[in-house]
């Protein structure tokens, strides 16, 4: 008997990679995870991993932390790439969910409090004009592709574009149009290129806490919104995990 | 006896972080370093460790490697946040030295093929306009202070401003004169975030190749300048661990 693709044994292990507590904690309280105090992640990193089962499925939800010098969440590329490597490193999950809170454009079909999937990927502020670098910089990737997730949950799906700033300087509004995309974030595209580096599927679930093409500015729309708009995060997080429970990747 | 602390012991490992082939080439056969193919990174990833002994240091030079999408060099944070990472976790290396080119401002009295060391270090492209969440994306940091080297091979020191991308915005302009920088690069501050994560010293030898305040585009005078700045790096970073050799941390 041929052994099984891994795209055909039953997901077993899985990551969930949230850069803000605020984002987290519902879902904590949802998949009744604790928090752990093993050795997973060095000594020292503000990183914390929450366990536990959930039907069959091992879940670890993976928060970056409150940043060792400013006490605020440590959102971001950066601290994203990292504990995505380093979780991947340490569970060897068969599947990243990446979910969070985004911008998203009206002029694209965005509303708040909608949940997209992510289909595609991009950076908008890595400007870099030199041939093929200026591509490497924008880092373009097709998202692990969903369509059962997308139909029976019946979720948005459109591109998404990460840079480090909340805001958005005139610059990196046309790489966000350039990279056509409906939603912006600070994390997305860092978590699916470790993904992508170390081979693990990886999925993208972002809700919209405000509109960028708006005209109430950003950091005043997010505040305003976050706690309603991560009560409907985290409903579509259960009900993406409730689906995958049982399921092999090609399933999804 | 007292057990000596960690400052008063010789240095011993090195880990050498540089973004770029190019840059990475000459010191690789100045320190007659060899590349491993150990397990040390995860399968896949696109990272390079050459090691080798000189003058009683265990040197690693660590270049990221070529894209493997786009073919080239692994530029920027993510990367080399990544590989500092890793690096630290697999070596842990007594010092960090992240070397390279950097853009410099004449305004600051940086010139062509001048080499500094990077006295603190902050990032132009993390705009988080929400209040400590502001200072978290600058993230300025001091440097590890290394007082005899300078003074010995008697380098520039001047604030870095770090981002990923190599043409400056209007709003990267603003956070860089706000960080009072004199060097613009796409690496130091992610290397400095993690080594200090992880509690190990890092110091930043940027070399310039090109002004950014001047009247030359940035991508033809840092492509012009790229070869011959390089070799004026790598003279001073060689320069830095002929220092260092037989030295404890407290002596530079």
């Amino acid at each position: 008997m041929a052994a099984l693709e891994p795209s055909e044994k039953p997901i077993s292990t899985i990551v969930i990679i949230i850069a803000m507590q605020a984002e987290a904690l519902p879902l904590i309280k949802k998949f009744q995870l604790s928090e752990t105090h093993d050795s997973l992640f060095p000594k020292g990193v503000p990183w914390i991993r929450y366990h536990g089962i959930y039907k069959n499925l091992h879940i670890n939800l993976i928060w970056p932390g409150k940043d060792l010098s400013f006490g605020v969440d440590s959102v971001g590329t950066i601290s994203a790439s990292l504990v995505t490597y380093a979780s991947i490193q340490a569970l060897k999950p068969d599947l990243i969910i990446n979910a969070g809170t985004s911008g998203g454009f009206k002029a694209k079909g965005a509303c708040i409090g909608d949940v997209f999937l992510a289909s595609d990927v991009a950076f908008h502020d890595r400007r870099i004009p030199i041939p093929v670098f200026d591509q490497y910089g924008i880092g373009a990737r097709k998202i692990f592709s969903t369509p059962n997730i997308l139909k029976e949950l019946n979720l948005k799906e459109g591109k998404l574009s990460t840079g480090d700033s909340l805001d958005m300087s005139p610059h990196d509004e046309v790489s966000i149009v350039a990279n056509n995309a409906t939603l912006k974030d600070m994390e997305g595209a860092a978590v699916a290129y470790v993904a992508d580096l170390l081979s693990v599927p990886a999925i993208l679930v972002k809700a919209v806490t405000d509109i960028v093409d708006g005209d109430k500015p950003t950091a005043e729309e997010f505040l305003k919104n976050l706690v309603a708009v991560t009560a409907a995060l985290d409903v579509a997080v259960t009900q993406v995990v409730d689906f995958i429970s049982g399921k092999c990747l090609s399933e999804l």
